[in-house]
């Protein structure tokens, strides 16, 4: 059985949260931080309630996502062969009650699920400018992995 | 009577938006785009409803603020004696429906007002990391701007 467990090169990075009484402040990523590779693009995704993006993977691209609105569940998968963590899962969910960046580096297997029902939003800080060549998706079912555990 | 007008080194770029039955993928800023001058952090505000934060200006951040959700009015001022925009004040309204990247040259005052009744958030992409030593701040009444105008 597959473990659902830490997968090798991912990182998860506990995020600060200022309060302020006309609106808070929410950290995002330094340049300095655990997890960044560089810069090239910064963009948005959300995901609607109960809906899933299905599996895909980046060949060179690493992610750094960060959750500041909503709720997202995200399932990773280790297909590479030669990896410590090979055919583990990791089932994270973010959100501001756990509030940290997701890092996977490129051949990571990702997909999300939207948990809350109103707006869930993404913001993904990519070493790459996108590009779908280095892109490769998947069907929902492709991995076993059980949504209802 | 200060006009209403752009200012000098402010860049307003229009951002895609990417419509998805799952969830739609909002722009943010490329490397290679106009008024990129560097990555060293991401961090998100927010700004509750009819709150506004008050005037500030940056001696040495380059800004380049988004707002994926809610709607942000910001008010900018050129109190730069030197440049061709002195005095001018721009008004501009940010959400999905006016979805634009606003860059903000060093030196140039900001504020902003919750305009949303629900969540209102910002991204800023900073060229330098936070520094409490290059910013100055004032009153929301400092440069006689007319909010109910």
């Amino acid at each position: 059985m597959d473990k659902l467990n830490l997968i090798d090169g991912v990182i998860l990075s506990p995020l600060k949260i200022i309060e302020n009484p006309l609106g808070n402040i929410y950290h995002g990523m330094k340049s300095s931080d655990s997890g960044y590779s560089g810069f090239n693009e910064a963009y948005f995704s959300t995901i609607n309630y109960n809906q899933v993006k299905p599996w895909k993977k980046h060949l060179k691209m690493t992610l750094n996502l960060i959750v500041p609105v909503g709720e997202i569940r995200f399932v990773l998968y280790d297909e590479r062969e030669n990896s410590k963590s090979y055919k583990n899962f990791l089932d994270v969910t973010l959100s501001k009650k756990n509030y940290q960046r997701l890092t996977i580096p490129p051949n990571v297997w990702v997909c999300f699920k939207g948990i809350g029902k109103e707006i869930n939003l993404l913001l993904n800080l990519a070493n790459l400018n996108h590009d779908p060549n280095e892109i490769v998706r998947d069907n929902m079912n492709a991995f076993k992995f059980n949504w209802s555990s």
